[in-house]
């Protein structure tokens, strides 16, 4: 059992090396990118969630700006979740890599709704940007509730 | 003297509260964003740089895909330098505030030569990826001997 096991731990030890080749010198990059991306994205968000929530005034072209580098942002997290990124100074709970699917199921939503909120600030109808916000917010809450332990 | 440095600071502070209520909730914010954009930067700069120095084999699509998002991001940094946020968790130099023509100077250049990054890599020619990612590498070197500290 004890050569299984260190058999095993050595496959996953591969795995996150020939990825960490590709992408990250060492887990640690990789739990840090995920979260300098994510927290890049939600300053960007912030701003246009208080535009929607009256907190200040409406500015069009602002709207669309935060909400296109929100969209972008929201595409780069995903990489910084690598197998043998769980341990370490991070919040993720272990079932996102138990639940792979159903992860990245919520990332894939989240992308789908900031691409969605973009296209509605680019419109520059606040409506449609408030819609667009409720529903992306919702895919936030969702994978936070599932997957970011408090 | 004393009452002078009091306005002084106080106008200081008052140009952050503005800026603050358009950007950042709080200077700690500001400083954040910076690292937290400019580390983003780094780590897809870095897969170039690993492709330029041999120590992974080139790709072109890859280098491609890594430095556009590296030039979106060198976009986004300079946001998070404004007034009142040279104190905290932060290697930035205060020069960077006594100088702020010669700083914005520096990160007009890195753009630049980011941007010369980028279109380089999208021709998939290595030997245009090499002179294009030496002369970004210059502008961050300069950039960082001038204004970050050790």
């Amino acid at each position: 059992m004890k050569i299984i096991s260190a058999v095993v731990l050595a496959a996953s030890s591969l795995v996150f090396s020939s990825a960490a080749n590709a992408q990250f010198a060492k887990a640690e990059d990789a739990i840090k990118y995920r979260k300098n991306a994510l927290f890049v994205m939600s300053q960007h968000y912030g701003r246009i969630g208080a535009m929607v929530n009256g907190r200040v005034p409406f500015d069009a072209k602002a709207a669309a700006e935060n909400a296109a580098i929100a969209e972008s942002m929201s595409k780069l997290p995903w990489a910084g979740f690598g197998a043998g990124t769980d341990k370490g100074d991070t919040k993720a709970k272990p079932e996102i890599w138990t639940e792979q699917a159903k992860f990245k199921e919520n990332g894939d939503k989240m992308m789908a709704e900031m691409t969605k909120l973009s296209a509605a600030a680019k419109t520059g109808n606040l409506d449609s940007i408030k819609t667009a916000f409720a529903a992306t917010s919702d895919t936030c809450k969702t994978c936070h509730d599932a997957y970011r332990a408090k």
